[in-house]
């Protein structure tokens, strides 16, 4: 990681990168296996930059709510973690599925355990999990995110989450298999409802890129207290860059060189361990479900400011 | 990353490590695919750390050649890379395989083209172009090591080399699978001999860790001059990251938070960008292909200096 | 298929086959995945056989019910067939699966089309397109069974139904997974009733072998009615033949070299076409799920009398 | 198995389905691996039928050699099995591959004993074990082909043998990879003679279709000779029905309801036990590599004639 001598703001390089963007002709094609995604214009672009203190910035459409879908996948995570620790890796795995990210495939040959969290098989467990132990795990999740990011409007997109139910065959099927091995524990319908939910959180860059902050900050909410350990909120970076951005992770370690995490409403959060984290979105998707001006922004802020992990 | 407040040495954590390693009682079984490697007494061990300006040090057998095997492949890539470029990528991916380090099963549902440079097939791929840009690619890897290391003794294993050579039958399936795709351009007799050859290069701790230095200091030799853009030597860092320990990335990822890459000989070279390069070896491995000793010495190097790249 | 020049009954055929499995120590378990067949005996036998005429006979427990299971899935296809004819051929495959009976790695690959109508998932498509055009596949299943084997008591086991619904997560997972692909018509919940109802047909040999008897007599039903055309008729006796038992059906086919199908109750039906058939009943199950019992008996069965397809 | 009342011929069907043929526009397409075969005219079509007493006619060019290709597979299984019996089934399955005819998939999951013996892996296996009991497997082949169709002008074509050759990465993989488990006795490169050679052979309809009468003669050779018992010739019919062609087996045994074996050189042959042997010749490919009018043209014959073993 190059070091920054000083303290410094990133505007500038945010201003440039969002003039580049906009240059180039739109790419990437918005999400289409629920309409309310669909429906979105794929030139839209937002980009925030939270510092360690709190401080965030951004260009474009960076206060705009979209549907933040896999990026909750990092906070439920992390609530999970706070609570059970590393029991919970016992009922998912943390390698790189190397297999579209809904793949059932793995699943099977590996009686399942689904291979890491941020595929869907693995968020349903995690999502299991966190709510068996707090009985409510869509509202832990919300709470924690108005918390971070101290915008109290933050909630769900009802469109949204009852477009994913009416589209929820595959995520029943993965579910219903899981509990075939023993390894959900709630009714599969009360789970669905959950996960539903949590995916349909409409959040902003700014919202996003501050709920992140703990990561950077080795594991201290906005409010000074620990949710994590220093040594778990690393390993949650370490499991971002290996299995955030579905079945890309290699290519993005190689573009980007950050933690991060994308999701199918085409947001990608990111994290500069110690420095500050990023959130971009762009809805028009790559063949691979990620977010392509998200990922030209992140390789852009990574070659103009030098910094990376590597 | 953690910022260490001033230049340090590491000898003290390394002596410690070793102890702990010591009383351990050994685990893992030494590679048995040839004679050569099953023979290896699973207690030996070694460590060495080299910093920036090539002073290395070290504990246990950290200056006992053992077999590189596949630490070489992370030196192969950047010979490759450094004359040919980015055009590499269009033959070989940089995902993680998700499967079994020699698995035929990726390659044929994705046309011949590896998965990543460190499988054994990607591997394949990278020697055959760097033999067919430099007429000796085998030749090319010994300067290379040497040059590095310093140690001008620094050679091969012959009894390794022909025992590679007796028990190829599945490197050669790959080859010639790859082959079949159009993706090998020499004979393939020619591409495993000089595959071979570069498995069995015989080499210390000291010796690897100095050879590796060029990718904590960003793409400069040991000599001063510059190999790779740093931009390149980043990439090679996240390629170890995501895909340099096997079927292993993530949990290694979590566990240890560095890039780095191992061998069946027991070795693994793990880099510190901007600070140091580590070589440890330990020839037990677990059940997918990692030293056991090698693996816990860098996790406990990591926890106790609060050194990664997370 | 060796003609025999005249009528004749098998009668000291079965006998003899009977006296050699009670000799043979018993092999094979019962199925677990439920209760209800776990508790089964697996010394228990029956052997039935059918000749076109109706006349039935048989040995050992040829008139007690056992759970039929998959062999219903025999049944169902042939009402479905004679009613949408091959239209159905659009949603689902003839092709043995190559695969453990409910495997997902097929159908994620083909597009949410099973191999055959055989595999659970397939019987899930047919059931489902039986219930579409009948409002009821179950229980014109059960009107169909008792029509053709005359026994008017034919019916469910309560306690196996409630018991697959109990057990059903990985049905559920098929179906769901289908519906994902557009593949199912009915609701989930309602299509898995319908299936668990079928799989729960409690019948003897003496009903099923009479019940298969359409088969032997290319079409015809017991009371001289048409069911299907010749060519479907043969038709079916091929799907039965190469897709039958599971991934066992290159063995079976070798070993016993007529058209059969297999249930997890220890069921098997066999069809000699232009002849008669056979149903053969042994609730202890090889590593694929075949009844050990029953593919011996019909092993010997073609072996004693020269009775084969081939 | 419709039984014909009285001893006929088949020329007036033969008649038919070659006017048929020929009305229909040709489709599918000649292999074009080599060469050699994709210099083939599609319009091409021969088909001949050979009685049980050698007794052989046809129509179209049924007399013109053809490259018979894995259509000798079933006489180099039948020439080892007559040599080894049922040790053969612990180097080679008998089971559907369920996958495309030379994946290495399958043969990775089940440890190099390929699914098989009409597979390539299968047939290599056959072939090596058939060469080590010989010392001659592709002449051995050969002296049984003359013998049994009379014609000993019967050979090789040797630009397809070496065009077989310069294209045979794809099967070298697949020795090598058998090798790697130790299912492959002799060296690669001598097994790949030899399996080239068996596949180049150039035969006639006339030629396969008489050289194939033992599977209908239950074992007996043309002069008389017994080369297999009665339950051994009906075992490979059996293995013929469920394997023997490619992953189109149940569609196959559905349509034609005959046992068969394709080639990519166009070739089908086919047996009706107790009746005649069939051999057709079209060289357009479908997508799963079987005649396009060889299916169609046993299609047809099996329809107007109720032959089936069905």
């Amino acid at each position: 990681m190059a070091i920054m001598s000083t303290p410094t703001t990133f505007r500038p390089v945010l201003e440039r990168i969002a003039e580049e963007i906009e240059r180039t002709p739109g790419s990437g094609r918005p999400a289409d296996y629920i309409p309310a995604l669909a429906a979105r214009d794929p030139r839209r672009f937002g980009m925030a930059v939270a510092e360690l203190d709190g401080t965030v910035y951004g260009v474009g459409d960076w206060r705009e709510p979209f549907s933040a879908q896999s990026l909750t996948k990092v906070f439920t995570l992390a609530l999970d973690l706070a609570r059970e620790g590393d029991a919970l890796w016992e009922h998912v795995g943390r390698e790189p599925s190397g297999n579209p990210f809904n793949s059932l495939v793995q699943l099977e040959y590996e009686n399942g355990i689904p291979r890491n969290p941020f595929i869907n098989a693995g968020a349903l467990v995690v999502t299991d999990r966190l709510h068996t132990r707090t009985g409510d795990a869509a509202g832990e999740l919300l709470a924690f995110l108005r918390a971070e990011s101290g915008n109290p409007d933050l909630g769900h997109d009802e469109e949204v989450a009852a477009s994913e139910a009416a589209h929820g065959d595959r995520n029943a099927a993965l579910a219903h298999f899981m509990a075939s091995y023993g390894n959900i524990d709630n009714p599969v319908p009360v789970l669905l409802d959950q996960y539903f939910r949590q995916c349909s959180v409409a959040a902003s860059c700014a919202d996003l890129a501050l709920a992140t902050g703990f990561l950077a900050r080795h594991g201290i909410r906005a409010d000074g207290t620990r949710l994590l350990s220093r040594s778990r909120a690393k390993q949650i970076n370490a499991v971002m860059l290996t299995c955030g951005t579905y079945d890309a992770a290699g290519d993005f370690a190689h573009r980007v060189g950050l933690p991060g995490k994308s999701g199918v409403g085409g947001g990608i959060i990111a994290v500069v361990p110690g420095h500050c984290t990023l959130c971009v979105w762009g809805p028009g998707l790559d063949e691979r479900g990620n977010s392509v001006a998200g990922v030209a922004a992140l390789d852009r802020f990574t070659t103009l400011t030098g910094l990376s992990v590597f």
